[in-house]
């Protein structure tokens, strides 16, 4: 049985950076996120007899390498679940440009998961989902529930899994990306959370995440923008320092990601309300209130170097689209 | 009597950032500096009975406000002292752009203290000097002795002062200005100073720098140059990190700073050895070996956007010129 899956990225308003047990993705900290109407991965997965071997196609290139062993030990974990031992035929597309911090293992995993997991046959529940796709990539548990998400750090595996805070049509409010750059990251995530520990400011960020959870989370409730927002570009300094600060330093932004923050700034000042937030990668989420997306797209649009905006609304989580 | 002196300005290799106590700008932590040849202020100071008030011109500029009644603090200090109590003229010139984060009021505040106390027939030693600076400007107390310096934090005000490490002569290190921005600091330093306790990594900050002290000064001891660039690179990200995470943020890099920050790594990289610092300001210190000032300001000379380049040997502190 052939399944095809389409999974959204997911932007952290509150990051996930640095894990508590490296080899289950357990993270230090709970994270807070939106998934992303218009940058999903849409992922067919189907378990074939003749095969014999995995073959993962992404984006029309086969994979090959350590990139395909992480699906394949992914796959494994299906495989186990359901008894099954065929291997599988991966075909996997992104609308997006892949590796430069926009979270493509994110909605990669989350999509191989589900798809995977309906392919074999399995019927799990959405908590269930979400771990698994979490021992994928950490941050695709994310992208398995609808809406405004918390991905709960727990403390074993089976209990850190995300889950719904509020469905899509709670709150209107828009994540515009802003391409900046498309190259692929020097060092990956999935190295650079090994490095977090490392940075002399860690564990007083880490000790000021359970407040921000919860402050957030009551501005989310309260649908009060300038509180949300504030917390939003806060953390994201405030992780990007840790990463600065690490040994060896990791930095992501560029100048120009570095010139459209400081043009998000002096924006409010003039009255457009909007915030920053930045991933493990050197490209903007300009978030801002709907009636302000064609203000902002505007001035985007102005400013050389840009190479893509992507406007997002909050988008349901992954789901079978066949 | 007329004075004149010449005191140069300094780049900290270990930074000040914050202090203990505010009115006396004794520091939260002692710094290393050292004085640049190429970047100083020229001073004369003539106390005249005739005046009705100070007057004050700096690059041809009559000064009020303010700076004005800074600087008349500090007059006020030094009259004290003498128990003189004339007006002063007070003609100063900057060899570089005031307020662009070559610490123009670390030379400033020496070379009138030095110009001040002399014209008022007073008989300081190098300490009382550079306590007196101190005073006017927390850095100006590491612009009053010769070479590569050392700012004691001290417990109170008369032990709170910079002495010579090294002389000049010790090691032909130099220290290129590179300015990408001339404008004033929209948040100068004095104000910055207040913030620095409100970023949540400034504790983590403080608490790992008489280690760093005791490291860099083993460096300059060793003449090691990599592991003393290292720890100025690190130093500043660390400062700067801080800034950025300080309530509200302090932002004082420009987009171009961090393009020549990354261009010295690639450099680096590559086997050109330099590493960076970056004091409050936008402007990029490039950090080399004598050998390599001719290939490090042909590279610079090539990015666009360098407004001008400043190549310092290791200078002398104040002095008289006549």
């Amino acid at each position: 049985m052939k399944v095809v899956v389409r999974a959204p990225s997911n932007i952290a308003f509150i990051k996930y950076w640095g894990k508590k047990n490296e080899k289950l993705r357990i993270p230090a900290n709970s994270s807070i996120s939106m998934n992303l109407s218009d940058a999903y991965t849409e992922t067919s997965v189907e378990f074939k007899k003749i095969l014999s071997d995995d073959l993962v196609i992404i984006d029309g290139k086969k994979i090959d390498g350590k990139e395909k062993e992480r699906i394949g030990r992914h796959l494994n974990l299906i495989r186990k679940m359901a008894r099954i031992n065929f291997f599988a035929e991966v075909l996997s597309k992104n609308n997006f440009p892949k590796g430069a911090g926009i979270a493509s293992s994110a909605s990669g995993f989350a999509a191989l998961t589900l798809a995977g997991v309906k392919a074999a046959g399995l019927n799990l529940s959405e908590k269930e989902l979400s771990v698994l796709a979490r021992l994928g990539s950490g941050s695709a548990c994310r992208s398995i529930p609808d809406g405004f998400v918390e991905w709960k750090k727990g403390s074993k595996s089976s209990d850190s899994y995300a889950y719904s805070l509020k469905s899509p049509e709670y709150w209107d409010i828009r994540d515009i990306i802003v391409v900046v750059g498309e190259k692929s990251k020097k060092v990956g995530s999935t190295e650079g959370h090994k490095e977090a520990t490392s940075s002399p400011f860690y564990k007083a960020r880490i000790s000021e995440m359970d407040k921000k959870i919860a402050d957030i989370k009551l501005a989310l409730k309260n649908k009060d923008f300038t509180k949300f927002g504030r917390i939003v570009e806060e953390e994201a300094i405030n992780m990007h320092t840790v990463m600065m600060t690490s040994k060896p330093p990791l930095f992501y932004w560029l100048p120009k990601t570095l010139e459209i923050m400081q043009s998000i700034t002096t924006w409010r000042e003039a009255g457009l309300e909007t915030y920053f937030t930045i991933d493990a990668g050197p490209n903007i989420h300009v978030i801002c209130r709907s009636k302000d997306v064609r203000k902002v797209k505007t001035k985007l649009e102005k400013i050389q170097g840009v190479k893509k905006i992507i406007i997002n609304r909050v988008s349901k989580g992954a789901r079978i689209v066949k």
